[in-house]
């Protein structure tokens, strides 16, 4: 059975017919022009004539599809189908989304938060063999999770569990984090927190030995450049990245002694950086456990990449 | 349907049958001499015996217990039912023990971990109202825990879930654990590691103006007479508790991030200190989630106390 999977982000709605064995057959694409998304009308035109387009595509190579699952970036209610809140589509809070989209598109619907619905995709679509539990921290601007137990979202009481960007690990003397509070992993290992570390160093006394004193200057500025001059032997650059190598091992086996999970996966644009990153976080991971939890080929990188939210978002739907 | 639960610990065992409001109907305890721990016989003896004392002895009050559930410290493969390790019953490594107790007492046996039985007693048995998920952080010389999703226990994929104590808070300036670790939530809230900075502190500076420099010369000296001291205003108790309570509040607020329970609880001897440890762990909680997670009357003292061995193992049991 084949599944619609609508990934609606901030800036626009993905969408696409997902064979059982993951593969995305037709993929639709609908933008929200700036502002739209604190309204719900656009959000639920763009999102319904994504899908439409994607069932109508994947028809036309005689593939029909039997459910829709959706994916939001938020906090929502998935046994209700309704967003409960949504910092970057405001103007989804309240609404019943997985009920008028299922109405629209004529399809039984899920919804699930957008992190939680990648770890499911990544669970039953990545390729990992057979998974059963899954731990994934999507690496981004922030960081954020998601998180499977028996096959399943684990959701929470109140559906924001897999917050795990907010994991404090450093508490004498914590770096702020984006969301205002002190010594979260985010603050050390989120896309902009590497950005943030630079400048600070620059304007210590980094600024005469680092290569990166030139480009940080310019606003666009961002942390793959710091992973690239890493690579070219940068010490600055080497030492920022090692503090987010480590810092991503802790968050991986403070998981693992939690919840010993099968798999600890790392999704998101970091995760392009190349192996040598994963082998540098595993590396740093292997001093970290108790004696008796055995890591070796437990800590590993996503494999989704961008089909992560269209896929994931069908294999909520999939349910 | 009462249970017959078997707590196993390395200096005894306990039993009781519990009925289904979580009461103790009957209980007996056998001890185990020095060295006992080591070997198989006598722990299975041990245990035998007291289970058959508290069948009988419930026997003689009319009621029958329907199966029995064992505890044990260490990790165990729940779904065979036997021990793979445990450091303070060596004598149990690979043991099937939930066969062996099951044939002994003709009863159909489960077994867990003593600190994941601990948890489901509490949500089942603990009066904390209908509660499908919980957090239990067990306080003791060391840090152990037990996660309840759905209304049962996380095992983790090789039986070692909810290893809570080795969840690691600190990065820059970390304490050694016991596990041979660092920056672990036991080293700053583990009753040993209360100890361990009581006599690091008398050490530096506080020698003249802390009342405990005298009672920390007695071998016996524990975290109890810390607690006490900063009742009666002591400054270096005071730093000291207020310090454990700031990793305890972290600790709980990390896993509220990750899976969003119902409750976290704490159990232990710490817990006997009273609400006002309580309140204090909830204050310096209160600032640490990200917005729009409530945790509000979401942290509080486990209330089985000293039947948590008892009951919890009896919870398992009931399946």
């Amino acid at each position: 059975m084949s599944i619609l999977g609508i990934d609606i982000g901030g800036s626009g709605v993905k969408a696409g017919v997902v064979t059982p064995e993951g593969e995305i057959l037709f993929h639709a694409k609908v933008d929200l022009a700036k502002g739209q998304s604190k309204e719900t009308a656009p959000i639920l035109e763009a999102a319904t004539l994504a899908g439409r387009e994607a069932l109508e595509g994947a028809a036309g190579k005689g593939v029909r599809a039997t459910a829709v699952g959706i994916g939001v970036p938020g906090v929502v209610d998935a046994k209700n189908g309704v967003v409960v809140a949504s910092a970057n589509l405001e103007g989804l809070r309240g609404v019943p989304l997985a009920g008028i989209l299922g109405d629209a598109l004529r399809l039984g619907a899920r919804l699930a938060n957008d992190a939680n619905a990648a770890a499911l995709g990544e669970a039953k679509y990545g390729g990992h063999g057979k998974l059963d539990s899954l731990v994934l921290f999507t690496l981004g601007t922030g960081i954020g999770g998601g998180i499977i137990l028996d096959g399943k979202i684990v959701t929470g009481h109140n559906g924001y569990a897999g917050e795990l960007g907010h994991m404090r690990i450093e508490m004498s003397n914590p770096r702020p984090c984006g969301c205002k509070r002190w010594g979260c992993l985010e603050a050390y290992a989120g896309n902009l927190s590497i950005v943030k570390r630079t400048h600070e160093a620059l304007a210590e006394d980094w600024k005469k030995t680092s290569c990166l004193h030139v480009p940080a200057q310019d606003p666009e500025f961002n942390a793959a450049q710091v992973f690239d001059a890493a690579k070219l032997g940068d010490p600055l650059s080497i030492r920022l990245v090692n503090e987010t190598a480590l810092a991503l091992a802790v968050g991986a086996v403070n998981m693992i002694h939690a919840l010993n999970p099968q798999l600890v996966l790392f999704a998101g644009g970091m995760t392009c950086t190349g192996d040598w990153f994963l082998e540098l976080i595993r590396s740093l991971a292997k001093d970290l456990p108790i004696e008796g939890v055995d890591i070796h080929g437990r800590i590993g990188f996503a494999k989704l990449g961008e089909k992560a939210g269209v896929v994931g978002a069908a294999a909520v739907g999939a349910g």
